[in-house]
């Protein structure tokens, strides 16, 4: 099979309806339409084999984790997704892995409206390299810099649960239907919550390398700290059913790969942001706060201060 | 060095004094302004070592090739660039490396005035996947789609010098100061060519895979054919001083990464393509003309047909 073959046969799906793509998959580039009033989200992201997921991950899981985790850079801007570019570089064309692969790419693209506008196969170790676009309109993205001293901070859903899926699979206990598995494998990106949020928050981030260090990120871009109150982590039941609750809580600052959100808001604006996620239909938690002190202080139910050590920074 | 410590080192450079980058590098996604009346021009590749460019290529050429090949998606869209991001998979941060590269890769966009948007870098097999976005007037862009029977064929510079400047590599025999050589590692991308030509070609290819794959997409779109005259082929000196002509003929139809345009214009329009492309400083050819029978019929001086087998098709 050659390479526009492949294309054909894996990749050439319909642009989801989008009447703003005015040229798609199949010249030298894609041609789009941004609406006057809106801003272009763009964000590019890699999943390398054996490096962001085990070799053996379902072809299925790999689609949807690739875009997911690139839609969830959207979600932390506020943007609403719009379309995706994919640079696919694979050893071989294994038909049974592509046809799983695009299947779970596609169901997720569809869900959220992303037309496939472009991309390139070539030949060499695995790596899906996906670049999407979203649209927001202008002035109203969330960004990583606008916390204030005294903003409460925010996460959604259970993190922590990525990362004890990921180690269930890496001890090759792989039973896809367990929750913590799945939370690894079909990550939901929180595009609805992001959207929601636009106007409430004052920063936020995606939770892609853990809460920790994305925090951390997040607290540079102003030089703040923050406090944590360790017994507020939303830790799961299932999260809980695997490991005791301190480490359940290390795995909930440490762990990456959620893809959840983590967001200010100033006091003032908690209950918009609570009642706005919940008409999303999204659980969200406040864990702390921010301080002008830099670094982040978790404390335990008895008040005591914990440290932990920071990861997040993938060292060369 | 961790990644974000990479990252500000080497690929933290100012936006070209771009005022449409409403945000850059170092949040979730950069935020950029497309202006009313422009659409948006897409295009993603990647370059894997050892399958696009021997391993020993050069730093600065793999950054300047990088970017030449994603720009030239553009040039024939005849579409300006704009902005460029930037998926980097090492094996390992080899800083001497990583200096040439962003060398290579940062003088030629400063020369075509794009911003570095934003990026990723993982660990991995080194692959160099960039998303290159530009701008073109709404309804003017050139595709593969609006030859006619009867259009003059045109080609510009002189293919064939890239891949027998390739070969040259491969064997080992490294004069990086040879032209053909030259061409291979640090092609041009026709940015200049592809604007002029707006409003004048009919249809408008790249030439990365050879002119004769790159051709039959173009005649693909419609499903037309061509009749090429070797004896037009525009061979360079420095070519015919490494190959005789009919070899060079070869390497000029079948040999890739030329990254020159292959364009169709209408007979009456063939003097304003040629004009336009002399003030914009860029050598132009007429090789051949659309015909309505598909294939490629190549004549030589005797008016004799000659095959050549299409090579371009990247199997798996």
């Amino acid at each position: 099979m050659d390479e526009f073959a492949l294309i054909r046969r894996f990749f050439a799906a319909p642009a989801q309806g989008r009447g703003d793509v005015a040229l798609g998959i199949g010249d030298d580039a894609a041609l789009l339409k941004v609406p006057a009033g809106q801003e272009l989200a763009v964000s590019t992201d890699s999943l390398v084999a054996g490096v962001h997921f085990p070799p053996d991950l379902p072809a299925d899981a790999v689609g949807h984790r690739a875009l997911a985790c690139n839609l969830s850079d959207l979600a932390a801007m506020g943007a609403t997704p719009a379309w995706v570019l994919m640079a696919l570089t694979l050893p071989e064309a294994d038909e049974a892995w592509l046809e799983g692969f695009s299947r779970g790419f596609f169901s997720l693209a569809k869900q959220h409206g992303v037309a496939l506008v472009g991309g390139n196969v070539a030949r060499g170790p695995l790596n899906i390299t996906l670049t999407v676009q979203g649209l927001v309109p202008a002035g109203t993205a969330l960004t990583r810099a606008g916390a204030s001293v005294g903003d409460l901070i925010y996460v959604t859903g259970n993190p922590g649960d990525a990362a004890a899926g990921l180690a269930l699979l890496q001890k090759g206990k792989a039973d896809l239907q367990h929750p913590c598995v799945r939370r690894f494998a079909y990550p939901e990106p929180r595009i609805a919550a992001g959207q929601a949020l636009r106007g409430i928050a004052s920063a936020a981030i995606d939770v892609s390398d853990g809460l920790f260090a994305d925090l951390g990120h997040l607290l540079e871009a102003r030089g703040f700290g923050a406090k944590l109150a360790l017994s507020r982590l939303p830790v799961s039941r299932e999260l809980l059913g695997l490991h005791p609750e301190e480490q359940a809580w290390a795995l909930a600052l440490t762990g990456g790969d959620d893809y959840e959100l983590c967001f200010t808001v100033r006091a003032d604006r908690a209950a918009a942001a609570e009642s706005t996620l919940q008409a999303a239909g999204c659980a969200v938690t406040c864990i702390g706060a921010i301080e002008s002190e830099p670094g982040i202080h978790c404390q335990d139910r008895k008040g005591q201060l914990r440290s932990y050590p920071r990861p997040g920074h993938r060292h060369f």
